[in-house]
């Protein structure tokens, strides 16, 4: 029985026999193919590893658009907010001063980002799930000449919105300023189009929306950025400016790179090619999010954002108000059916999230609504209708 | 014929067919039963996964001789340079100084980190080889009261020089001040033992001695230490207090872990164990070193250094006199072979170096000088003996 639901229809690639999905923001579920591409060793130094990182880098860089060669692709070690605090720290001038739009825990972590650098930056926090709108970015980047750049979380998902970062490039460009953009997990399934949307600087990570393994995350930005990014990082490690010249003259990352997670990355790109692209991985993420949330709004779970806000990444659920239920033990009956979700991370009411991302598909999510039914009824909780408190709250989101 | 220059004798695993060998300090040829170890997806937020880290940090404390529990254990993500970072930045105060010993590349990325901090430090550059001896050190903190720190670099792959680390710690202690050691290439191999060396910190990755992949380094501290960092840290990322308060709040990483690279540092852990610990692994590496030394030494290769300062970790020779020898055509003719080594980074002559850590024992290492005298012969060098100026440069180390 449990064997069953492991396993997604073709053309995904198979969970290991008997380990659980991962509905979680990433680390995710990857290919079988994609873990396979590390069994081997490869020397940093050799010309068989400057041709996988030179590969990588034009393969990620395709992703944007870029048809006029104004960007180039700078991998990073370490985790995601490594990259976003390099960016920072190499993209701001000293001088400089960021507008912060937060709306969750990774917003208010590059305003934490500027406190270590120790420079300057205001913060506009919409709360735990309110979406920054054009207009007020508009109007704080009047009241602030000071004010050089502004970062933008694409998908924050503390609460799993989807912030229109097309309208707030706008407001950015109109005023003259620079939009740096953290769309860690958004990249590769939500378009980020240079073409289409105004941005200096972006970063991700491998283990997101491309669906590749923890341990190096990258910037992308335009050349003239990577440019004057010289001498203005604060960290050795985190200069992006030195990565980028040391890469481009020799091939090579200046320090160790993860060379197993690099290779699997790159299977992960060619099946990321394979499935269409970001529009095509961008699609079956949100076909996973609409039968799920279907799914679990016919269990009476509701989501604490309105459809118009949903990312296709991953969907916060308030939890339900009977007295039988508990996260705690909730998470372990869906871990016992193969299912790992997520803890919340909202301030003010309680709930859970569920993710749409990694080797999954609509087969699988249909396993997942069923393990919640079933896990509802081992709780003795028969509906999973959200306090009256948290449907107040959720009225309270601007439409 | 190629197949049978790749395996070594049993216990070790062997790599996969047609792949080199890495002759290299890191990445270096793994157990296949390391990469297998990542053959499946983790939730970093998982029981499972925080086991896994607990695992790691009371393993690698282990390997210390913490008897009293006086030291504790920081993963950190990223490369062995970011742990060095994140040491110098989480462990000098900010109106601290450091004595920096430099005898090559890793001494001189020390010094260049403290810039980037700007904090005070100065330096003793020892050039290409030469060691910083425990009396020139004591009389550079007599000469400096401001100097709060010194940092040693324990094994310096530049040349390949085995640091006196005892004789230093001895003379850092003894004036009163605090060591810090870089012991990216030697940990778990080369014995540092608490109960025998006083340091305060020191760092190393999960690509070298333990035989694991690249993707994560760890510190290992004073707990005394680690409370005083808080605070203190020029990045966020690589604030080690706030890492260690959060792992041992919650028993996860702050950031997202490199979740496969820990499963396959614990494999790598657990064979580590099985070899003996320390002991075990540096004996298999000195032999490798010794066998190896003698088959070149043999063929007319020269070392760098004089014996008494060889490590067991990786070995350069001077490239030959003759003519017909130009190191990039050796590398190629070696790599057809199925090893592959490294480029030198002596600044006065010309050298190459070859490792002797990782899953390589001396049968392995024997085939290596087998190649060795045949790419000679290929490229129609008929003596490796070294140029006159190299025996002279040679002859400038102390004994």
């Amino acid at each position: 029985m449990l064997a069953e639901t492991k396993f997604a229809a073709e053309p995904l690639a198979r969970p290991a026999l008997g380990e659980p999905y991962l509905l979680t923001p990433g680390p995710l579920t990857t290919a079988y193919s994609v873990k396979q591409a590390m069994l081997r060793d490869w020397g940093s130094w050799d010309g068989d590893f400057r041709a996988m990182t030179s590969d990588l880098r034009r393969r990620l860089l395709a992703l944007t658009g870029d048809a006029n060669d104004e960007f180039d692709c700078v991998p990073m070690q370490g985790s995601g907010s490594f990259c976003v605090e390099a960016m920072l720290g190499s993209f701001v001038p000293r001088d400089g001063k960021v507008l912060v739009l937060a709306n969750g825990a990774y917003g208010l972590r590059a305003a934490q980002t500027m406190q270590y650098l120790g420079r300057a930056y205001t913060l506009i926090d919409k709360g735990d799930y309110l979406p920054p709108r054009g207009d007020e970015v508009a109007a704080a980047l009047d009241a602030d000449p000071a004010i050089t750049h502004v970062i933008a979380i694409h998908c924050e998902t503390s609460s799993g919105i989807l912030n229109p970062v097309a309208e707030i490039a706008e407001a950015v460009h109109a005023k003259g300023r620079k939009l740096l953009v953290d769309s860690m997990s958004a990249f590769g399934a939500v378009a980020l189009d240079v073409n289409e949307i105004r941005y200096e600087a972006m970063v991700s990570s491998a283990n997101k929306c491309i669906e590749g393994v923890p341990g190096f995350g990258f910037i992308i930005a335009r050349k003239s950025e990577l440019e004057a990014a010289k001498g203005r990082s604060h960290s050795l490690s985190l200069d992006v400016h030195a990565q980028w010249a040391h890469m481009n003259k020799t091939g090579q990352w200046r320090y160790t790179p993860p060379t197993h997670v690099v290779a699997a990355f790159l299977e992960a790109l060619r099946q990321h090619e394979a499935e269409g692209g970001v529009a095509g991985r961008g699609a079956r993420y949100t076909r996973n999010r609409d039968v799920m949330v279907a799914g679990m709004r016919e269990l009476g779970f509701e989501t604490l954002l309105k459809d118009r806000w949903l990312s296709p990444i991953i969907v916060t659920f308030f939890n339900p108000a009977h007295a039988n239920f508990a996260f705690d033990r909730f998470y372990e009956l869906m871990k016992d059916k193969g299912f790992i979700i997520y803890p919340g991370k909202l301030t003010v009411v309680d709930s859970f999230r569920v993710g749409c991302i990694g080797q999954m598909d609509e087969h699988v999510m249909r396993r997942v609504v069923e393990a919640a039914a079933q896990s509802l009824k081992e709780m003795g909780v028969d509906t999973a209708a959200p306090p009256a408190a948290a449907i107040a709250e959720r009225a309270k989101l601007a439409a």
